[in-house]
């Protein structure tokens, strides 16, 4: 179990709680000093499987440096593996989502014995485990520790999962101390949790995904990419997976193109470490795509060039199928930027009350609403200023700080 | 040959000839505007291996768009290979640069081959050919063109060349109309050109490599990236390749820490996609750096975290052994950095006079001159203005595209 390289100066210059002041409540500021002062000194480890790429690690990057500005040791391992390992640990992920797939035994047994040599490591130096995700599940079944608390931090929808795969994770998830997922209806029926909790997720307006960009330095970034600043940019960023429906959003992209020819879609999505059929997903849509040359598809952007993607775009697409929380979209709601996408997991949630009706459910109807943002550029306006301030009010990063506290302080 | 992506359309409100007046002469202006006028409506064709990664590529992203805004249709293509075709051609490449390497006779005619195919596409459509490198050096030989001027810009030090590789490249050099090399002393002594000029490269301050970035935004990139705000940085940005002398840096970084602990260094490398050696050296130099925790190496880093890198830095190092130009040296002088670098190639070309103590010659000397400019912090930042006046009078791209238009207005 490697160490993630987290900031361990404290920065003050850059991160602390006092930055946040200008977009959220001087109450909330206040009532995070208060908890930190009671959790002072505690130290807390957070596993995970991936160190870049993917919404949890992003959201570790910001959390662990911030919780050491407020004088709580937090630390950040990951737990690594082959890519058989990964490929078993993808299945269950798509398992715990209610895909009808069969996991073999000797696939488990792998899973197991990695996460059995991973808890070697744990020595229980820390007060409160934090663990996210299938991948490093069991690393808490096979650790001796007496006195740690156990947290699964669960990101995905686990409402409908395959039953057997669900049967065979729901003992290790039982051995927690407190269980945490994303939205209540992200729930097993049948967990038996001694604590339950539900904290959405949020996004750091800090961060280099998130931060004021200049629009001469935006735009620059559009150029080299070779996309054209004098036509609307549709905009898709996630990963290359089939419930991201990246094919569907180039259907729609064509839908709308016959009516509106002067267009352009740009699909961004970063490969994360742990996705090995990320490879298949992209050749599929460079043939789908083949022969429109305003259809852009980038790799690899780092997160100063997809921020200024998502600053020069005219309206987001993120057509979601099956969706964790879908946090890309309170990424540009914060940019007051128009949102067509996937009435699916989290998305909703994160939708402004008057713009529900931009929630889509197939490929015409997201053509539809794309069409109407285009025509009526008032109300994408509107709609992105409504975005922002939804955004602002529930999905900032010192909300999640708090609900973090808060669980540490009932759990400890 | 696939074409690359340029931005067609013209961008004045990026990109053109104006936004440089506030570094460079009204009179450079004004010739370059002259120049255009003159050349109004030709077509140029730029052709070379690479759409990223390598300052050629990074040069073209910046000339190709600006000659459009003048009235010039400039163009870029690629010639493209397997992986085989890159590897004769990287032989090439460091044959040409006096490496005794034998190239076998079926690598090169599959270089051949690849030339012959690409040539097919060439329909004599453009007034002006310019050939970059190379690889795609014999397309002029199969392309049938009457009316068209090709000239081949080479950008390596090809003074010294291995015999035979020479032997069997000169042939298609000098059926070229003009002949470019970056500096006079990088030609071979028995090229019979027809007409023969001597161009260094140049920067463009508005790129996302170069432009001005806040102190908030670049201290933020490096956080995220996990490197300490308290240590000073020693960076050295270059592709993963024994001339660059990666192991050097690392030997030379153990040396200065001795003295002085509390110390990073950063090395970034691009991965260009026609050099398949990169990662073998990525390999050695990771095992060089294992076990200390103060280096930080990168692959694949988008140009604005490369430009945040440079700015955030001490000081930069480029200890190369044997170089082009090294523009990077250019770069992070236009950010007024002081720089320890190998005496090679173009590199002394760029030092301010005062300065050029500071090329080094071994990982002792390099040690010494980085260990001068850190507890010397008067000196470091004298060194770094000079440097900057020095790229200010030379280096800028608007000098570079008056050398252009010159060069084309004389061949037709």
């Amino acid at each position: 179990m490697p160490r993630v390289q987290t900031p361990r100066y404290c920065c003050p210059d850059l991160i602390g709680i006092e930055h946040y002041e200008r977009w959220v409540s001087r109450d909330l500021i206040e009532e995070i000093q208060q908890l930190a002062r009671q959790l002072r000194g505690i130290r807390v480890c957070h596993i995970n499987s991936t160190a870049s790429g993917g919404g949890v690690a992003e959201m570790l990057g910001s959390l662990v440096p911030l919780c050491s500005t407020l004088g709580i040791q937090a630390d950040w391992r990951l737990i690594t593996g082959d890519e058989q390992f990964f490929r078993v640990t993808k299945t269950f992920h798509n398992a715990l989502q209610s895909a009808g797939l069969d996991l073999r035994e000797e696939a488990l047994a792998g899973y197991l014995e990695r996460n059995r040599v991973s808890a070697e490591q744990v020595h229980d130096e820390y007060d409160v485990y934090v663990v996210h995700d299938p991948q490093p599940l069991a690393i808490r079944h096979f650790a001796s520790t007496d006195h740690s608390k156990w947290i699964w931090r669960c990101h995905i929808d686990s409402s409908k999962p395959n039953p057997p795969t669900w049967e065979f994770v729901r003992p290790f998830v039982e051995e927690y101390d407190a269980v945490v997922f994303t939205m209540e209806s992200f729930q097993p029926a049948d967990l038996n949790a001694s604590c339950l909790r539900f904290v959405p997720p949020a996004i750091d307006p800090l961060s280099t995904k998130n931060l004021e960009l200049d629009e001469d330095l935006y735009c620059r970034v559009l150029v080299e990419l070779g996309i054209s600043l004098r036509k609307p940019v549709l905009l898709q960023v996630s990963r290359f997976d089939p419930w991201k429906d990246p094919l569907g959003v180039i259907r729609a992209f064509h839908l709308v193109k016959q009516e509106i020819p002067a267009l352009q879609l740009v699909l961004a999505g970063g490969m994360a470490t742990d996705d090995p059929q990320g490879g298949e997903m992209l050749e599929a849509l460079r043939t789908e795509a083949a022969g429109d040359r305003d259809i852009h598809v980038f790799t690899n952007l780092g997160n100063l060039e997809i921020n200024a993607l998502q600053r020069a775009a005219y309206a987001i697409i993120q057509k979601s199928i099956k969706e964790g929380f879908g946090l890309v979209v309170s990424e540009v709601f914060w940019k007051r930027k128009p949102v067509v996408a996937g009435n699916a997991g989290g998305i909703p949630l994160q939708f402004p009350d008057d713009y529900q009706g931009f929630l889509v459910e197939s490929v015409e109807e997201c053509a539809q609403r794309l069409s109407t943002l285009l025509k009526q550029p008032a109300q994408a306006q509107g709609f992105g200023a409504a975005g922002n301030a939804k955004v602002t009010a529930d999905f900032l990063l010192p909300r999640l700080l708090r609900d973090e506290l808060q669980l540490f302080a009932d759990v400890l």
